[in-house]
């Protein structure tokens, strides 16, 4: 899987000018990272849900480690998962939401992350709607940068969480595994960074959805596309709901909201052609009724709450590697 | 004192549906607690108090526990007494804001708490416009729930932080002892929740206020009404005013501001009406010259600031209570 | 240097009302600190700094200190740098934005300080539009206030941070130099902390700025103003470039800003005339191109990044003194 290979629908140009660079003190994407290292990842997450959940002996690991999470775009969950992950890491952490705030003075985006920098940041968590904008941050500043999701192209964290939680209903396993992805694949941040990471470590991807909603360069990626939803889910694994956005709607990309449920949403009647230990995973907040029947948000076969569960260990496995990686590299 | 008896004035369908459980785990409301209860977590509350103003030797004790503190409704000084209460403790904090936000994306309430509850939240301190979305929503999750106000239900630290604020200013006993509650009565969770505790410890209380502000079916509440002011205070041992809100004015409950203060207004006058040692209580932030004289919110019979000092103790005894049962309950 | 000396432009009723009392808990302005103090809190937040950017060994030194970091004005650079002090040092954190919140509800300003301190607040942070606001309320609190920015009046962590900077980059002496101060001096509370500190330490200062910007009583400064930009610059130590608010525009007190750069502006050819070490501040954010050149702004003499790390470090060494003077008032 090379940066080459994605373009993406509403393509910015020179997508591959943000593809994740080798650094392990940053993590920008899950596109080109090995399999040894989300393995790794994913090893010290699960020790971290361990800790979190069951003896909940704390740590103190990061306690001189300053994380701010600078939040450009609206996110809830995302923040407070960060935090819990931070702080019970024991890091200092700090939070900055701006939606034009300080940048409507005219400061640029470059300054307000160097100040952050400056201000003692180790790690500095970025959540931006423009692609690209925590990996041409990462070249401007010391501090490691996590990607907190950058409109089009990754939420690498999101990713993990993902592959952790198939994993974990999956025996440990991912091999002759596949999944099915549903949804508006094209502008979905959370498309990309799961597929990136499924089929690094050899899960075979299904896309499903309208053609209005699909990639467009689709043959680049080492994923096979579904005439419908039923023929991706047949025998599937697990699936992956995506979040429909009504901007879609507005921008003539859809027909109503109905039409979508019945051609693409997911009922129980649907989750019955996967096999039968398949999963259902939605990155949230669903729209109930909409890509999910509400019985299947609901069901045995979700997983929607470990994956919010998982998320704050994999959160955490992602800001102690980037700490560790900054001692090393000062060492 | 049982749910089926409250009625208020634009009764929420249903109000009984969301009375207390009695579950150590949750404070929903001051409704069915025990006078046991009630004073086991004052006097907790007590030593929190000690420790906080006076030694201030430091805690560790809720080390292990996440606090989320979501406000879906407007709070400044709730959030951050909240806040200190539990960062004093040593527990992990994280706070969330919600003027419709997420929740804007369509994402239900309850989606939102088990999201905290998946993120390892051990307690929920909730904020929110309709009355028993605490109640509902403890209904929801594992963790503990902290009603933090619902509506025009109940808000039961404060409650909480007026009975311990009493029983200082009346030498530690709550026995033959009186107080007059003023103003919009009808549609307060303050005087709700003081209404509970007080007359479960014993205490008379007497309503005083405009017709239209008073509860509609008072006759249930274990109270009497006054046909002024004056009479509601002659003899009393505390009285405590409620905030005017100025929607009651634009909603036609009350005619001018004038004509309140003039009518229901507290001022010194009023004030030596009561005991020689009585004192006076407004949960705040006073209206100066509407119902509360400013010579008497300033004045020495005023505990208004006690009660906020009153308020991150007994903040700290509740947050430790709910933590206590879950390790209770989960062992 | 007396209160009675300073009038700024549209000077607010009674500006002496508001002179810093020397109480060493509080930290309302730099005007009337001795040099001896000015000197102790630049030597205890260098080795804040060296703790912070070297050995980084933890501190617990404000662990039982509350600080309550209240913003009343937009902010988010002061208040982030606030907010990393505080942490690093320990203590317990609250942080309250208001845009006209709680205090539209006809709450008055003083009791929201007063529901802070009797929230146990030890220090309280204040950033408010109104001159003064900081000391009349040191006088209503028992708790430590330090002064975020008032309005047009002062600025004093960023006149400390500033006199560290240039410090540190004189070779750890104040003597013999001279500094030009370009911009908006009228509106700048930044260049009025400057002024008060740098004048105390003997530096001598020139200022230099459109004559509509510039503080209307300007001989009772201990200043010189120079007639252009390049007069002023002309064999300096330093230049601190102010921030240009667009409003000055609207308010017919400028021409256009290519006008206003093209005379006022600090470019490479004006940094040139400036002794060979001489270096450039600025409070941030820059507006590039228009105060600054991007290559001014971005070039070796800039130290406009160690301000931000120094502020860290100040405001350490300030929260540290507030806390410590408590102490010593308290024994």
């Amino acid at each position: 899987m090379h940066a080459s290979q994605i373009v993406h629908a509403p393509a910015p140009s020179g997508a591959g000018a943000f593809a994740s660079r080798p650094t392990a003190r940053h993590l920008l994407g899950l596109e080109g990272l090995s399999r040894e290292t989300l393995l790794a990842i994913l090893d010290d997450a699960e020790r971290d849900l361990a800790r979190l959940s069951s003896d909940r002996s704390p740590t103190e690991e990061l306690r001189l480690a300053t994380v701010v999470i600078a939040m450009f775009e609206d996110s809830t969950r995302t923040r407070v998962s960060f935090q819990i992950a931070a702080k019970r890491l024991g890091a200092t952490v700090s939070t900055f939401s701006s939606h034009g705030l300080s940048l409507s003075k005219g400061e640029t985006l470059r300054d307000t992350l160097r100040i952050f920098e400056a201000n003692g940041a180790d790690v500095i968590v970025v959540r931006h709607s423009s692609p690209g904008a925590p990996a041409y941050l990462a070249e401007q500043v010391e501090s490691a940068v996590v990607n907190a999701g950058d409109g089009m192209h990754e939420h690498p964290t999101q990713g993990l969480l993902d592959l952790m939680t198939l994993r974990q209903a999956w025996g440990g396993s991912f091999e002759r595994r596949r999944i099915a992805i549903v949804g508006d694949v094209a502008h979905s941040r959370v498309a990309r960074s799961a597929i990136f990471g499924l089929t690094t470590l050899g899960v075979r991807v299904t896309l499903a959805g309208p053609a209005t909603l699909m990639p467009a360069e689709i043959e680049r990626l080492d994923v096979t596309v579904a005439a419908s939803v039923d023929e991706a889910m047949e025998g599937a694994d697990a699936v992956m709901a995506l979040r429909l956005q009504r901007e879609r709607m507005e921008a003539g990309l859809l027909p109503t909201l109905s039409e979508y449920t019945r051609v693409w949403g997911i009922d129980a009647a649907r989750v019955r052609r996967m096999k039968p230990d398949a999963v259902v995973l939605h990155p949230g907040p669903v729209n109930r009724g909409v890509e999910l029947a509400p019985d299947v948000a609901d069901g045995e076969r979700s997983l929607i709450l470990d994956q919010v569960a998982n998320g704050v260990a994999v959160r955490c496995a992602v800001l102690r590697r980037s700490v560790g990686a900054l001692a090393r590299e000062a060492a």
